[in-house]
């Protein structure tokens, strides 16, 4: 089989003829797909109905300590919910505050404070003349913005397969006090479905730096988020690791049950030690009267335990198992061996990433468009939305039914290879 | 009937050592009150428990505008619950913002993007030497914990009757560029039960600011928590005055059903003009994935419109009612004619606010402590903490049983009697 760079000017023009027929019909069916957000199906969301049936009105609502979850009160979160969110990030209860819907609203926060407050007793960034964060990319696009927002500088580190590229980033953090963060998922990382290996968390854990109040935030998103019962990634434990290589107060690690129960209607936490969860509980008395402590109940009375939420996690990649299958599968038969395009096949996460040959990501994306296809844009997965190879576009299988993901896999490839030829025609002039 | 001060030094002697006995038979009961915070009793929860049967595994969770409330999405809250929020706030649904549990978090979240980003497009205020808020006290302990929190500096205005003094807000608010807020509490104001009059409403809306991103922070939290159903205040509603008054974007107000449904888990909600909302959703869209839909979607379906919200209110005020009603026939009673304190007698809200004698409050709420009941530190309703005349104590009935209540303010008139009377007859000697 030749690759497309191997084809003749006219071998290209008449396949390009070909797909380009294919396209206009798809076109024509007015699809209306849409791969862009890692949200879960409602197919998924019906396994998780049961939970909305754990407490009614004759329910009694008060935690295993005694305390009135209608009330006001209770900052860092009921005992039964901080022990079911510690089995699941494999810590201590102490080690963790729960929170609201949002784990991205800790991670927020966690920088707001910073920003006035310092971090432990810090200076306040908004004193500082320059704020650094690295950030891993390709990376999740939301992480990117919480750090535009607050008009930090991002330095893009590449990811391997193993994590971060841990030279740069251990050089970086041991010379620059302005670097104060740096954004990780470590598990099934977003887009590209890397788990970073023990090496990698252990250099993380061994991090000399520069700054005082450099902090790893390691959103642990996809804990749990296996596709496969026999073939999972596993995770070193952060928190473990960073005291045992003497920086106890150097992670903030985050996580929700988002992609577990509810996408809208979970619980989030955050997990740290004493001293940082005391710098984060300082400012929350001021800020809340604390979380949604019925949802949390619910929570905890209806997963109990590691167990619970793995029979939960099974319902939802059984669901999401052959979608994965469904994109993987109709990549390499339609792109295999054709040298204009690689992708990730991770055994866990939301996503495949997919990398176009270098400048196409934008023209596919948008050629998908066209076709009636939402796909996240091209550049998201960078800093300031800038993929400096044009070439990375995350693929989100989990929202569409099966029947939508052939069509919008089928429209996917055609486009790839569309705009992959017209490039290397354009190179062959 | 002799006030105190009128008494002899030998009847004061003889009143105080009778007084003191009762006091030890009380604190030998070993009570355990709490008068403290303005929570919900067990029993007004109660009265909403049926908010839990709304929804179950069966329910349809799309919203009338069809999305999934399950999923992520909206920012700004359901099309359902801004109409009832709009409706309990007489405002439209278009300058609605509802989010998760706590409206303490949307006001912490306004002054704190104020504090990184300014307010649409004005310098930010950690930029700024000094930043300050005006502050009506007695008033609301948060409210002054979070501008303390982030170095505002609070100049207090002193409480009337029709709300804050206004010869001084207008002269502070038009001569000060660095006032860029002031809290209130308009309706059945925290701790003194005033509503402000329709003139001081009015003259809040024409207000001339020499800062362009001066706010009023409308904590409207007792909009609807009327006592009485025959006699309740009526507050001018603020964003129409102030849109009439050619200072449309002057205000947020604040709100949330947390004494309405339930303390902890109930849905909060932030009104404002088109402007400062889009400024508000700058921040949330990078903030956060969306409010908790599902709880938003239980409160619209369960309580429909302000009618429903008024039905539940009814159920609450006649429980809160008899607490009133007990506390301040106590305080008639026991004190009335002394001369040793002043007390407001509110048609709604969450507090009664006793003046005690200048120098009085911190003994009164020690003496309180130890015979048995915490109430809320004396000072709290100041800025800092600190209440230039140690005079002020706010009393939160609505927490403890009536039972309990009986103990609670045979136990403070009790306490008020031998403070005063001990402050008296140092001062005759």
């Amino acid at each position: 089989m030749k690759t497309l760079q191997e084809m003749s000017r006219q071998e290209l023009e008449e396949l390009h003829s070909e797909l380009a027929a294919q396209f206009e019909e798809i076109k024509a069916e007015g699809l209306k797909l849409d791969m862009s957000r890692g949200k879960p199906a409602p197919e998924q969301l019906d396994t998780a109905m049961p939970l909305l049936d754990v407490l009614n009105s004759e329910s009694d609502l008060k935690t295993e300590s005694g305390v009135d979850c209608r009330n006001y009160g209770v900052m860092d979160g009921i005992p039964e919910v901080k022990r079911l969110i510690a089995q699941m990030l494999e810590t201590k209860p102490e080690n963790v505050i729960v929170d609201g819907n949002a784990s991205l609203s800790l991670m927020f926060d966690t920088v707001s404070h910073s920003i006035t407050h310092g971090v432990c007793g810090s200076t306040p960034w908004c004193k500082l003349d320059k704020v650094k964060f690295l950030c891993p990319a390709p990376g999740y696009d939301r992480h990117f913005k919480v750090t535009e927002y607050f008009g930090i500088e991002m330095i893009t580190v590449p990811m391997t397969k193993d994590g971060p590229d841990m030279d740069l980033v251990e050089k970086y953090v041991k010379e620059d006090a302005a670097v104060k963060g740096i954004w990780c998922v470590p598990k099934y990382s977003n887009p590209q479905g890397y788990t970073y290996s023990d090496e990698t968390v252990k250099r993380f854990a061994a991090l000399e730096s520069a700054a005082e109040d450099f902090r790893i935030y390691w959103d642990n998103a996809y804990c749990i988020h296996d596709l496969y019962e026999d073939r999972r990634d596993v995770l070193l434990e952060i928190l473990s690791e960073c005291e045992r290589a003497g920086h106890p107060d150097m992670v903030f690690e985050f996580a929700s049950t988002s992609k577990i129960s509810f996408a809208g209607a979970g619980i989030s936490a955050v997990a740290s030690s004493a001293k940082n969860l005391e710098w984060f509980k300082k400012a929350m008395t001021v800020q809340t009267i604390g979380p949604d402590k019925i949802n949390q109940l619910r929570h905890a009375r209806y997963y109990r335990d590691k167990e619970g939420l793995r029979t939960q996690m099974m319902k939802n990649s059984a669901l999401i198992r052959p979608k994965f299958s469904l994109v993987l599968d109709t990549l390499e038969k339609e792109l295999g061996g054709l040298g204009i395009g690689e992708w990730t096949n991770p055994l866990g996460g939301y996503f495949i990433s997919f990398d176009a040959p270098e400048g196409c990501a934008k023209a596919i994306v948008a050629k998908c468009k066209e076709g009636g296809m939402v796909l996240t844009g091209a550049g998201a997965t960078y800093p300031y939305g800038i993929d400096p190879k044009d070439s990375n576009i995350r693929i989100a299988p989990s929202y569409p039914s099966l029947e939508e993901m052939k069509e919008a896999t089928k429209l996917f490839v055609l486009c790839v290879k569309l705009v992959s030829i017209e490039k290397i025609l354009k190179e062959k002039k």
